[in-house]
């Protein structure tokens, strides 16, 4: 047993508490919000604070230095995608990150951003933005220096806060590939806008949410996630998290007055929770057993919500089923369900907003927060460059900030660097989509039968497994063969607006 | 500011945080009963493992003991039932205790009762008490040598394990009064068996559990169960746990075809809530906000399932309610419902006996495991024991161990001295109702009416905001301004039958 109480033993034994601790965070959270009583709030709030101590206490710890430098001199050509490798690669990578901030800066940034939520929710109430703007003024100043602390002036300020959700991403690629997007996207919404169809919607009714909760409940088993290993709950933002390698939790919500609402969250969920059931649990609390990105998280709940959900075939399998339950759809078309479920609008807020116009939403907030780290834009000034980037890519001015600039919690929260996640994981899923349609001969054809555990033994294989063995870029350009690239997300929203004017 | 830092503040801040780490383990420990995935257990038990160890640390920290000598020095005229004086002599009590038993000992005691609890399922299960023998022979000579190290010689043995659950209790005193009540309960069970009725039950029939949900949670909360601190769940096993100052929580289970089995679980766990819920909150973390014992909290559970939730005034409130939701019990007479949940029955099962039999259960178990604690008992005979026992006290003996001593899991898992409190909370129940029966001029009146509120707010007054201010017995005395006596149990159990034979 040479192993025994290695500095690798202890190095990985020390991150697996760490998630036993972790974990236990992710519970306290999961329970606030799923009934925590009105008045336990804040000693929640303490529990979890205490917890947070003790996790950052431990990621600090001086002897993870130690066992770091050990693990890296003991070896120096063991591969860096291996399971060991990835452990010590991704240990001391997020290792630097938490000891390089200092505990000031650290202390400075949770007060900006508790304030500026603060701030944000009252600004937005009132459409008034003049007294949100220090806020986000301070934020913004608060993460370039942190960006600067951590980049150590070797790359642009952006990349060091995008590399925290996509790891080891780049801003000039980003930006290439979101141009690429843009140029095509502008048009296609024209035409797609032009030939959108004004037809009552079939979900102008009252859909039973006792039934809702069981159709959603079939479904998410039917594409593959395991209930042995985790729940569905409800709640007022809909999430997804893993109490354990064997506890992954979905929480969606449902409205009386839009069954395709609760249904389509649900397949979400479920697909950023059949990500996490994909990992390889004899590893978990590790970098083996975690998410590579955000944006290939996003890829999975995008992928199942959009590429699967949204399509002709799973409506060919799911229409029958879903009447037992309501109904009202019994005399309703699958060709009419997906037209009605896929119709596009511009609109001015992100989250209603359809699959076709959504990316465009995530391209502004992203060209503005680049200039705005970049030092190219005042944050005084963002309202006015936000009614003109919608002007210009959507064709329509909202006509106040509170359905502007001020719709989203991400800036004032200190997620900067964070909205490109969502582009990238739309983008991802598309990729993805292709090479698995490729690779099974046709997945179209196994969705009409309700067959979905080959694509998802596909994802398993290609992305799930892999946790953070290789950084988001690399690990879709190995399972797909191609490099990033918005031309298969075009491909397949061109094809989209395709049917509805034909079907209109 | 002259307490800034003080040993006191010091020690009081450790008691609160550490009190932090164990209502997170109360979470992880609600939630495992309350759907955990099924794969999901071993992980939650190394989450509670983790935590545990934590607690223990914190629990054993040697600067305690500088923190308690120095408090103790600085003000030796300090009132030990002041809450200052409370937090000081507790803590102190609590702190001798877990640094007083080795490691060694604490952990064989861990081995021996999860052997033991496992046996003990499989012997039960079997019907083979020669397998479980050993185990709890084990089980037995673990915990005298823990009470002797406890006791230092100074106490019986079985006290100072009595006094982990039931504070300050002495066996003496304990069995003094527990033969009193033996002595007048063997003859009552007599005449009311005799006098039994023969009617078909009211309560064979079908339940809707939807509807028991409903009610059961709308008669919570009019006794007084406060739903913006707490919820109700279901569970296997019904409990009720603390979260928080005020995050209370309620567990039960309903059946479809017994209706007072899910109701009067629900007034039994609300007891136990409301308890909690009247904490002065203030403490909340310390010992001025705990229960002062098991005794006394079981207490608050059976007054209000037994003394309120088995009277005629509540069933004279509540049945023309509960018909709104049970349409079946509209030809159903309040005299009748009464007789029938109240049903004398000679039993083998201690957690099917009625409120009659009930305490003779408690008492061979008190009796027996008197006898193994002191010696004069081996575990190889205790079989014969426990049915001669059942057999001079209730009339019966058990056909087989599974239904005789093999059907409880509490000493397989180490709880001697852990019984004699379920009889001490009935006895405790009994002279509170008489107590504030006496203070409010007559509490049925005011149960008849549905006003619970006075009598909650005597127990408020009474017992809950002193937390362990006061030894269990010596609160129930400045309560009721007597020393504990079987006598008003014994009382309120007469009359229970005398009425029973008159319905009959």
């Amino acid at each position: 047993m040479p192993n025994t109480n290695s500095p690798l033993d202890e190095l990985l034994e020390h991150t697996r508490e760490t998630a036993l601790l972790e974990s236990t965070m992710a519970l306290l959270e999961w329970d606030e919000h799923t009934g925590l009583p009105e008045q336990a709030s804040e000693y929640r709030a303490q529990q979890l604070m205490l917890l947070s101590g003790l996790v950052h206490q431990r990621r600090t710890d001086p002897r993870m230095r130690e066992w770091l430098d050990d693990c890296e001199s003991s070896d120096k050509s063991r591969d860096p995608n291996s399971p060991v490798g990835t452990c010590i690669r991704c240990i001391r990578r997020d290792y630097e990150r938490h000891v390089r901030l200092p505990e000031s800066l650290v202390k400075e940034i949770a007060h900006a951003t508790s304030m500026g939520q603060q701030a944000w929710v009252k600004a937005k109430r009132e459409n008034d933005f003049a007294s949100f703007a220090p806020r986000l003024h301070d934020i913004v100043r608060l993460r370039r220096e942190e960006a600067a602390l951590l980049t150590d002036g070797k790359a642009p300020l952006y990349d060091a806060l995008l590399d925290q959700y996509e790891e080891g991403a780049e801003s000039g690629t980003v930006r290439k590939v979101f141009e690429d997007l843009r140029e095509a996207l502008v048009p296609l919404i024209q035409s797609a806008v032009q030939g959108s169809s004004s037809h009552p919607s079939f979900q102008d009714g009252d859909f039973d949410v006792d039934s809702q909760r069981e159709f959603s409940r079939w479904v998410a088993e039917k594409i593959g996630f395991d209930f042995s290993r985790g729940r569905l709950d409800e709640t007022e933002h809909p999430f997804c998290t893993t109490l354990g390698p064997h506890d992954h939790r979905i929480l969606t919500r449902y409205h009386p007055d839009s069954f395709s609402s609760g249904l389509l969250g649900v397949l979400h969920e479920a697909g950023h929770g059949m990500y996490e059931q994909g990992f390889d649990m004899d590893w978990f609390g590790t970098p083996v057993a975690s998410a590579a990105s955000l944006g290939v998280h996003e890829s999975q709940s995008r992928l199942w919500e959009n590429l699967v959900g949204l399509s002709e075939p799973f409506w060919e399998w799911c229409l029958p089923s879903a009447r037992k339950w309501f109904p009202q759809l019994n005399s309703l078309s699958v060709d009419r369900a997906v037209t009605d479920l896929n119709r596009v609008r511009r609109s001015l807020i992100r989250i209603e907003a359809d699959e076709v116009t959504y990316n465009l939403h995530i391209l502004i907030r992203f060209e503005l927060e680049l200039e705005l780290i970049e030092n190219r834009l005042e944050v005084q000034d963002l309202p006015v460059a936000w009614g003109d980037k919608y002007q210009a890519y959507l064709g329509i001015r909202p006509g106040t900030d509170t359905e502007g600039v001020l719709q989203d919690v991400h800036w004032s929260a200190g997620l900067i660097g964070y909205f490109p996640t969502y582009t990238l994981g739309n983008i991802y899923s598309a990729q993805l989509f292709e090479a698995a349609d490729r690779d099974l001969g046709g997945v179209d054809a196994l969705v009409r039968q309700g067959e979905f555990a080959p694509l998802l033994e596909w994802l398993r294989k290609h992305i799930h497994g892999y946790g953070r063995r290789y950084e988001p870029m690399a690990l879709i350009e190995r399972a797909t063969g191609q490099p990033i690239s918005s031309v298969p997300l075009v491909k397949h929203l061109q094809r989209k607006v395709e049917r509805q004017i034909r079907s209109n």
